[in-house]
Formats: C-alpha cells, sequence, structure tokens
C-alpha cells in the first residue's frame, strides 16, 4: 500500500454533482473544483504512481460501445489507484445489440451494485439518458461528436500546470473540428477559464457558426500562428467522416501540421498538445512531437489525474446524497 | 476497505462439496445452507455493495467457451467483492480449439494456482468432467441445456425474500423449457424446497415427460395464470433452437407474453420474474417488466450474493479438505 | 491478505538490470539471482498461492501483438500475487496499425504510470527497442524465433527443483529449434549453468550451425536417447512454418514422439518436459505425458515463480535507479 497516510482532498462545496456528462453545462468553479483535485491526487501519489485508496468499496464499469484502448485504460488505471474495482462489458453480445435494450443493459450493470458507469457511444446523447435512469452515477467517456468532457479537462488542466493560469491565454484548436467531441469539450471549458479560443481549419471541418459563443474562426494556421500560446492539434479522424472533407492527406499538412518551419514564427514559449495517437507528419511533424514545446506525454498522465478527480468527485456526491449530507 | 469487522459466515455443517455443478444433485439442506450463506453477505455488506475480504489469497479463472457478460462479469465481481483476484481465458486460441485438450487447458489453468475454475461450455456435462480431473474447486457457469445452478439458486432466493419461503407457493416456468438449462435448475431447486412448479410453453418446447418426475405441464398461460405465486418467464433462446418451435415471435406473444391485461387476472402479489436479458415485448411487456410486482432487477443483484456464497463454500470446504478438518 | 509476514527477498548484488530481454546477454551469476529469487517467493507463498503484497504501487501492462492466453495470464497472476495492477493493452485497434507507431503507443502506455511492460512481439529484437526508448522497466514476453527468456527460465528453474543443478546434465531440445524462440533461451540458459546441450530434429529444422557455439547437434532421438537426463519436448509450431518441413505429422510422431517404447529406453530418472500446449499424440503421447516422469505441469507453477522474480527484480532495480541507490 501507499507509504502516505491515505488523506482525502478536500471536498469542494460548490461539486454537487452526481455524474460528469459535459462541460457546456458546468459552471467555472466546478471546473476549477475538478482541475484542484486532479492537482491534489497528483501530487499525493508521487504524480499519479501511487496509489490513494479511497474508494476501495467501489466498482466502475466501463460500458463502451465504440473502441477504445487508451481512454478506457486511463478510467481503469484511475479507478484502481484509488482501491476501486473495475469490470468491463463490451458491445458485443446479443444484449445490447438493439437500441432498445440499452437501458436495460446499463440497469443490469448498476443491478451489479456498480457504483459508477463511465460510458462511450456513438449516438450524442447516451450518457445524459443513462444518467437520468440510473441511480449510480456516469461518465461519459466521450459521446459521437458531442463532447469527451474528461479529455478537455486533461487538455486544460495541462495548459493550467504549464502556464498557472487560463485567463488571457490564446489557444488554437487546429483541424477537424466538426467530427471533434474533444474539441467541443475543450471550446466550452476553455472559455469558462477566460482563454480566447481559435478553431482553425479548412472550412468544411470549421464551421462559422462558432463565431456565435465568442470563438474565433480562423482557416489559415499562418496567419493566426504568431498569437497563439497553447496548439492543440487535433486529430484527423478519418473513421468519423462519411466523405472525404480536404483534396488529400498531403494538402492537409502542408497548410495544418506543425513543423520546424512553423516553430520558427511562433511565440517562444508556444506549448504543443495533441490528444493522440498522432498521425506522423499529418497534424504534427516528429521534430516538434518529440521537441521541447511538446506537452502530448504530459497530457497523457494528466488524463489519470482527471479521471481519479472525476470518479471520486461524483462517488462521493452519490454518497453524500445517499447518507443525506448533500 | 470495507468498514465493518470481517467476519465469517458460519460455515454450514451439512456443506461438504468442494464443486457446485447441478442443483439435481444437492439436498434441500444444501441449497439451504447456499441461500442462508448469501443472505449473511448480502447483510454483511450493505447488499453486496462493500467487500468482505475472506479470500485474498485465492485465484477464480472464468473458463467460459460461450459468449457471456452478465454471468461472468456477476462471478467477476462476486469474487472481488470476497477480495479474490480473476482470470479470464477465451475459447479462442489454439489450445482449446480441440475437444482432446480441453482438459489440458483445464488443468494448465490450475497449474497457475487457480483454486477455482467457473466453466460454461455448449456441451452439458462438461463441469462434471472437469470436477473429476481437478484439484481445484469447479462451479458451473452452465452448460447447454443441462443446468445452470447458480441462476436456479438466485432465482430461488429472490422467491424466498419476496414471500419468506418457498414451501407450497406455485411457481411457472414460462416458456422455452426444452432449451433453457435455467428451467432445469429452478425445477430441481424448487421441487427440493416443497414448491409446486409449473412448465408452461408451446407443446413444442415443453414436454410432458416433466411430469413424470412431479411437475405439472400446461399449455395455457391462461388457464394456469390464477393459480400462480410466481412467474419466471424465460427468456426465447433463438440461438439454442435448430428448427423454429412456434409459428411467429408476435403469436408468441399473443399466447405467452406477461401484459397488463393478464396481469388483471393474476393474484395481487404475484411476482414476475425474467432471467434476462429480457425480449421486451416477447415474453413481457415493458410496463409489466418495470412494474410493481418485478423483481428482475433483484435477481441480478441476487446473483451476486448466490455467487459470492458459492465461491466462499466451495473454496473453504477445499482448504478444509487440504487441511484434514473435513 | 497473507498470513505471513510480508518480507522481501533479499536483493541479489550482481543484479543492475531495469529490463529483461534475453538469457543470451546474462551471466551464469544473473540467472542464478532469478532462480534464486524465484525459490524464495515459491516458498514463502506457499507454492505461489498466497500474496506477497510488495509491488503494491506498481503497474504492470500486458502489450501482447500476438495471441497468448498462457503467458499472458501468468504475468497477470504473477504480478498480482505480488500486489501490483496489471493493465491489459492488445494490437486491434488504429495506434498500433503501423509500425512507426508503436513506439508512440508504448510511450503512451508508459505516461500511464505504468512500471513495467511486458511485450510480446511477432518481430525479434522489439523488447530490445522499446528497452532504449522507455525509462519503465521491459519484460521480453517473446520476440519472434528470437527469445522467451521467461521460458528458458522457467523451464531451467524446473530441471534445478529436480536434480539439484544444471552442471553436468544432458538436456536434449528436441523438434522445431528452427522456429523455437523457447529453444533459443533454453540454449543460451542452460550453456551458461553447465549443461550439455543437445538440439534435435529434422535437418530441416535443425541446423548445424549451432555446433558452433557448443551444442550438439542430432537428427535421431533413439541415437542420443540412453544420454539423456532431461527431453524437452518443444510443439511442432504450425503457425510460424510457412512451408511444410515435414513429410506428415505421423512421420514425424514415428521418429520423435516421446512414448512408452522409448521410455523404456532412456534414463529411469529421465524428466520430461515441454512448454505447452502439447500436440498429444505428436511430439508426445498421453500415456508419457501424464506419466510419472513428466514435469510438464511443475513448468507451469514454475512459470508464476519465475515472472514474480523477473518482475520484482526489475521493478526493485528501476526504483533503485531512481533513488540513487544504484
Amino acid at each position: 500500500m501507499s507509504h502516505q497516510a491515505i488523506e482525502s482532498p478536500p471536498f469542494p462545496p460548490v461539486w454537487k454533482r452526481r455524474h460528469l456528462i459535459d462541460l457546456e453545462s458546468l459552471s467555472r468553479e466546478e471546473i476549477v473544483a475538478i482541475l484542484d483535485t486532479a492537482e491534489y491526487f497528483r501530487q499525493h501519489t508521487d504524480g499519479c504512481r501511487n496509489k490513494l485508496p479511497l474508494l476501495t468499496d467501489r466498482t466502475l464499469a466501463n460500458l463502451f460501445f465504440e473502441n477504445s484502448t487508451r481512454t478506457r485504460n486511463s478510467f481503469s488505471l484511475a479507478a484502481k489507484r484509488l482501491g476501486a474495482d473495475t469490470v468491463e462489458f463490451s458491445s458485443s453480445g446479443s444484449s445490447v445489440s438493439k437500441g432498445e435494450s440499452f437501458i436495460d443493459t446499463a440497469k443490469t450493470i448498476e443491478a451489479l451494485c456498480v457504483d459508477l458507469v463511465v460510458v462511450r457511444h456513438r449516438t450524442p446523447g447516451t450518457p445524459k439518458v443513462l444518467s437520468e435512469c440510473l441511480d449510480c452515477s456516469v461518465i461519459s467517456g466521450g459521446d459521437g461528436a458531442h463532447e469527451h468532457p474528461t479529455q478537455g479537462l486533461l487538455d486544460i488542466l495541462t495548459i493550467r500546470q504549464q502556464r498557472g493560469r487560463l485567463d488571457d491565454l490564446t489557444v488554437a484548436l487546429v483541424g477537424d473540428i466538426a467530427h471533434s467531441r474533444t474539441a467541443r469539450s475543450n471550446i466550452w471549458g476553455l472559455k469558462k477559464l477566460g482563454a480566447h479560443v481559435i478553431v482553425c481549419g479548412p472550412s468544411t471541418l470549421v464551421s462559422r457558426r462558432w463565431e456565435e459563443v465568442g470563438v474565433e474562426v480562423a482557416h489559415s494556421l499562418d496567419e493566426i500562428l504568431p498569437r497563439c500560446d497553447v496548439l492543440n492539434l487535433l486529430r484527423i479522424q478519418f473513421e468519423r467522416q462519411s466523405t472525404r472533407p480536404f483534396p488529400s492527406v498531403r494538402e492537409y499538412a502542408l497548410l495544418y501540421a506543425m513543423n520546424r518551419e512553423r516553430m520558427a514564427r511562433a511565440k517562444d514559449n508556444i506549448l504543443i498538445m495533441a490528444p493522440g495517437p498522432i498521425n506522423r507528419g499529418v497534424e504534427v511533424t516528429t521534430d516538434v512531437a518529440d521537441g521541447p514545446h511538446s506537452v502530448i506525454l504530459n497530457q497523457v498522465t494528466n488524463g489519470l489525474a482527471i479521471r481519479m478527480a472525476a470518479i471520486w468527485l461524483v462517488c462521493t456526491q452519490q454518497r453524500r446524497e445517499r447518507d443525506g449530507i448533500a
């Protein structure tokens, strides 16, 4: 077991949620509460290496209807760091082959005394629907092109660690905004924390309508590059596109790949981020991905911290509600 | 860990088994011993929510040769509640592709210091064969159309919780009796505990031969309905049928689906059960499945309690034999 | 938890490695250090049955790019015996479909605060490459036809247990030497520990070039049989052969299967080993595989002990390096 005493983080008074479905509906204070809790876990577990067994009587179920190794394992490992058990449900098998029985599947999992369901589904809104019909907690692991809240939070935590704040930073999300749940969660979270957000990519992938919510829309990376404090280089999600939205991968890379030449025209302390897995040579070249400005692997580690925080917050609130505390 | 003291349930003197293969060969007293142990675990773990780490040095192997998410995860979670480790073996891979090497596979698993193998196999008798050639414990997770003993036990536990007894209750198993291992385990267990058992379904799915062991055979649900205390609505197992035994799903539902109109003609306190996953609109309509008489989700939770009890009993007996106690 | 006190084995002064990649590069002293540590674990865990939770804050990742149930589960169970957490990464999914991103996948796993990656890959040298670009520990779970170091070690441990030594024993590896990583690891390990090694099989599967490193090459099992103290009967790896190297399975069995008749001409105390899964009737007949000279299941159990030792040694050395001890 951990050589440190098992000390719980302070429960943030602002946190009243049993679920984590999106960032759009969270307040700035709630987002800060998650980030602060994640920092607490990082610092009290030697950077997420050690256990802090606060949830030894709880069970997390991964209910992933889309393939995922990274996010699923990140949630599992975060749960294990907190001493919780995990159980994996996949989408294969007859009980989830029909839309109607999706709720039955989830209710059956809940009846196995699971405390928390992490759900990934191609249909936007699925986590919300689940949260409305289950008594246990629900965390979204990504729903279609809607949101991927823990990815947004881990991106934001990474920036805050590096810069100390989000206010007044200029953060550009580059690439396939239209199909990216990561982009959506970043946009809502970054805006609430005071960053200036630019979405940048081919016009087929970046809608002008983002301007309506105060986001800057750009189609030329070279134009916005000198102003950016952070570049988050989204993966081209070939699997989510029905038609190819740009002439070729080569042309995409020519216009949007972050490479040595573009680095020379960027701010000295620019942060290079990518949600991964990265396509080397497409959205980022190898020298930049592995260079001193890259925080791509920090993002992965922060994913553990954010997921520990999210799991602990929703499970703790669930018990508080059951015990009549809140 | 659990905030409660780790207190072992009393070991029932009647229990002398290292394996759980079926209910047909168990005595009434042995079945009651499992039910009572399951109740102990429920009550000492906040309804199977908390851990009672009595088996922290034991390992359970799931050896499932048929797809299963529910039963497999239920066994895994039950083992984890007891502090045991679990390991999953699937049927893919060359070592189990031939019948001959099935025993070798099992012996190899045992040589990994596994204490308990839970086996599901399409061939009736497989758990029995395994129990005869392994020194470790074996629990059947279902063998072909033979038996599914923990499912039978959890159904019986659910009835006993709701009614306080089995004696003199009339329990009807409705649907595909011919292909259902769940039906067989229910029949043997219910009979031993004194219930009156009716099997009800189309004549193609319900054999008259059940009368030879004291089971009532019926083909009309409407005729028996007023007498029933419990209806256990079996899933139509399309995947186990070589030829379709009834004209259409619609006709089946017309004759056997439990719906609002039939509920009006049932006893006031009738229990509606189903082993799941349920086909809504086929064996049960949504209003009944989600209505006040339904104990379908209780069954799932009781599955955890029954499996905790079965795992603990066979593992404890195994150690007693090794230690020369029994 | 274990009823015994949690006492760490003595850390062998000769051990300075953060990785276990092969046996070819290990010294005799290093191999003995692993064997002795494995014996310690066997004796302090009731033959690998109980836990010795020395690595409760560590996480092992299984990164298997070839199918494996036995080796993967053996590593998982060994890790769990030491109290470590485990996480499974499979080769499916886009992030590992290209060779280029293999390192990215591994670096991402490392960024999840994994302490140890066990890698199996069809390409020889993959574990070595990984060990050079990761800060965490790497253990090879088998790379192509190169080496399978823990298999070699468990075979050697089994012989040492039965005979008390390796020096001057004559050990024959029989069968498909050309495609066998198990053969290679056995050859290097056995030679370093002083055994006389014979490789025996059809000339299409056994190269004369082994003589250059002091290994005896034979094509007739019957000729060498009377001299052998140990026979390690390798599985015919049909899946690794591009062309069939012998006329028929029947002919192979005629020349190389260990059967009752050959046993009569062997030494009285000959040991029969096989890495498994065995093809009964091909490399060994049933009466010999299950007979008194067979230590095939001992090998499986020793796999747990060897993997506990390997995991503990590399993880402990890793922490010592980080703490500036070594």
